[in-house]
């Protein structure tokens, strides 16, 4: 901390391992004051404080920094980026991608938003991205389909007009929205582990909303439904305000948008559920974007080996800047992997992420894992009839399963701090981006990840 | 800290919540400084600590306790519990409880006990007691049966020699012999996490010495086996060095023997493992002796409501005094009991403690956990066929698993703080001890637990 004496402090924030560092942090929710960072480690460098801002961190992270959000941002928005909201309690005309069936190409259409209600925020959406979550549920097989319907979860905008009963969102924020809420009253957003809100936790079968029972999309009187009470597929887009996070205004849209989903998931399972040491050994299943997410995760946490499986050989060179240092493909072995992985790392891994949902992967990540220490997490969404099964004794040795649902982060606690950390050049998300388009190619976003050849493709939505 | 100025301090020890309490008795791992616990609050009351002793906390606790050892104890011992060594290097002949073949009544036999190897102890047993897996390898089930052999690992003695090599341990020590060891020089014994020593991992099938592959027992020049490498039900018996943690030599002997196994063991569960807060609700399945330390850790770490599923009713008197407040019998339902217990607990338990080993309640006590936080300790050793099965989307709701052996103390570093815990009357261990046998009567304990109605007997061994 240089000083403080005016009314803005500079402080050096944070190592937040188990000890000096974290309760200064902790330390740091009630106010910021002289004296209490002056032990702390520097690893964000000098950042600037209001005096009295409120600090907080969620819970330790093995990794030597901090989800930090500094809140609120009131006072800190760029003019530039402030939207007049004229359209207030009005009913908005614009663009949006809407897909009319299974599988078939999304079609660019005028459509209706009708204002936000209580507790409802309008947001306009400026960057979108797809994530394969939204594919599943347009290809819609083996699902009962819910049509026609505005797709879309990953994004970033910036707050058009708020309903009744909304106090920490308005006009002109920079935002997230998020596919799962916030509602904080609950007893999961009151737990410090949990971040499946009872209210606001994902529905995917839900097409209106909670509020009302309704959509507040139509064309023509015509609804149109909801996704993951997100539809970011929209130039604007009506949320609950308990699933938009507030960002830093510094925040670049189109970059952060990808936070909203995928790359949370995969960076928070290795980060706040696996929590490996710096120096372990982390194996990855599936290096898709959140298998790299998850690899991006251990390479923050400082892992020394991270190990890559994927059965397709070509997604080792993509996996290299995420910090994959060690590839295997299953297909190359007649033994179980987790076999092979035994013997590549003197008895198994200190942890290991499954991204992919096979249920094989899911028992091979955790049967990998070193006794004693071992840690799995399982992220990838399996078949509902999947069984996992494994001897009870490679528990009592010591393991540890656990699963987690987007990264165990709260979206609108831990949202924030991850823009920070990208902000700050510790997280790395461009590399994620693999393609641009306009909103009128959205669809080339689906072939693309269709394909194979994308990781995230950024979807520019509103001017 | 009332002073420092002299070779004694009294201090006031400690919390050890994440955050100064830790990070103050951590910082003591060096040595006893001015200051170090000036911001330290009070649990453990006042102790008496020679300057510049190290003390230290492996790992930080839920409870607000720690696990302090003291050590090293030199010029503490208590000389009337010195023993003259002048059976050193001397064959001693003394009494021991032999079995000749399974399920055969133990015989009171005159062995020859040799002196102790290289990284070997020889101690006198005071007190021993008697545990299931005793009864277990006794009566040899669908075991390749080894006799003739002495039983016996819970217990408590004395020092009378120690073999080449041996530094940390003398003649007179009080100590507390361990059926799994502690080289200190392992991955395992090296990581915060794991007990799981490599070299003196517990091996039930081994019936000699690991120095030399014989055993140290002998009638009339004719072995006999050890069991675990304790062998307890012995007069004298012979150890690894490893597997022998020195206590404070003002625990009496006939309490603190049964920390040996099965109440550390349930204890570590729900305390290291687990790590209930306070105010948590946690299940205890099996209400034998472990399930009832499981239930003492969770009382020791303020759960409000601990809840004990058994197939016995008389159970649940028994367990009032460890802190069981309800009591679930299965047999009293016609529905799977996860379900039960989620809907008297408001969706699930915080913690669950699986005692019994057997598969079924594994993973009943697994799906018994709430989503979001719960975590469930698998405890019982099962069928080795045994196969544990369960929808893994149990575990994506941020459910995590964890198996545990021996409560995950570190025998050496760890028991000595658990007897410690005794002393400072934070553990109650007097009401685990239901029956006290002469040596003479040992086959007495073994019809007591055969008939249910023992938690632990204690068996006089040495005067």
């Amino acid at each position: 901390m240089s000083s403080i004496g005016g009314e803005v402090v500079t402080c050096k924030v944070f190592s937040t391992r188990d000890g000096l560092g974290r309760s200064t942090l902790l330390g740091s929710r009630q106010s910021l004051q002289q004296g209490k960072f002056s032990h702390a480690k520097t690893i964000w460098g000098d950042r600037s404080f209001k005096e009295n801002t409120r600090l907080y961190c969620r819970r330790s992270c093995r990794m030597q920094s901090a989800q930090v959000q500094k809140k609120p941002f009131e006072d800190q928005v760029d003019p530039s980026s402030k939207i007049p909201s004229s359209t207030a309690g009005e009913v908005i005309t614009c663009k949006a991608a809407v897909g009319w069936g299974p599988g078939q190409p999304l079609k660019i259409e005028e459509v209706q938003v009708a204002p936000p209600q209580a507790m409802e925020v309008r947001i306009k959406v400026h960057y979108t991205a797809l994530c394969r979550t939204d594919l599943v549920f347009w290809e819609a097989k083996g699902q009962d389909p819910l049509f026609p319907r505005i797709f879309g979860h990953e994004a970033a905008g910036i707050v058009e007009s708020v309903g009744d009963g909304v106090t920490d969102l308005k006009p002109g924020d920079k935002v997230l929205p998020v596919f799962t809420g916030e509602c904080g009253e609950c007893r999961h957003c009151k737990s410090e582990e949990s971040n499946m809100c009872d209210l606001l936790r994902i529905n995917t079968e839900r097409g209106v909303m909670i509020n009302d029972g309704k959509s507040r999309f139509s064309i023509n009187g015509k609804p149109i439904y909801h996704f993951l009470g997100t539809s970011t597929f929209s130039e604007y887009t009506v949320l609950h305000a308990g699933c938009v996070a507030k960002i830093n205004p510094e925040a670049p849209l189109d970059k952060v948008c990808i936070l909203s989903c995928g790359v949370s998931t995969g960076m928070g399972a290795t980060l706040n559920v696996g929590k490996p040491k710096k120096g372990s050994t982390v194996a990855i299943f599936g290096l898709g974007s959140v298998g790299l997410a998850a690899a991006e995760g251990a390479r923050i946490a400082g892992a020394s080996r991270i190990i890559g499986i994927d059965l397709i050989n070509d997604r080792y060179e993509q996996a290299k800047p995420f910090g994959v240092t060690e590839f295997i493909n299953p297909g190359d072995y007649d033994k179980p992997i987790q076999e092979v992985i035994a013997e590549k790392t003197d008895g198994g891994v200190d942890c290991s992420i499954e991204c992919t949902g096979n249920i094989k992967a899911m028992i091979q990540a955790f049967e990998a894992c070193h006794d004693g220490w071992g840690v799995s997490v399982l992220v990838g969404v399996p078949h509902s009839e999947a069984v996992f099964a494994t001897n009870p004794v490679n528990f009592l040795n010591e393991r540890t399963l656990r699963g987690t649902f987007f990264g165990n982060y709260k979206p609108r606690s831990d949202l924030p701090g991850l823009v920070e950390l990208y902000l700050n050049k510790k997280l790395e998300l461009d590399k994620f981006i693999t393609h641009e388009v306009s909103f009128a190619d959205i669809n080339k976003a689906f072939d693309y990840m269709i394909k194979g050849e994308s990781l995230r493709t950024v979807i520019k939505v509103a001017e």
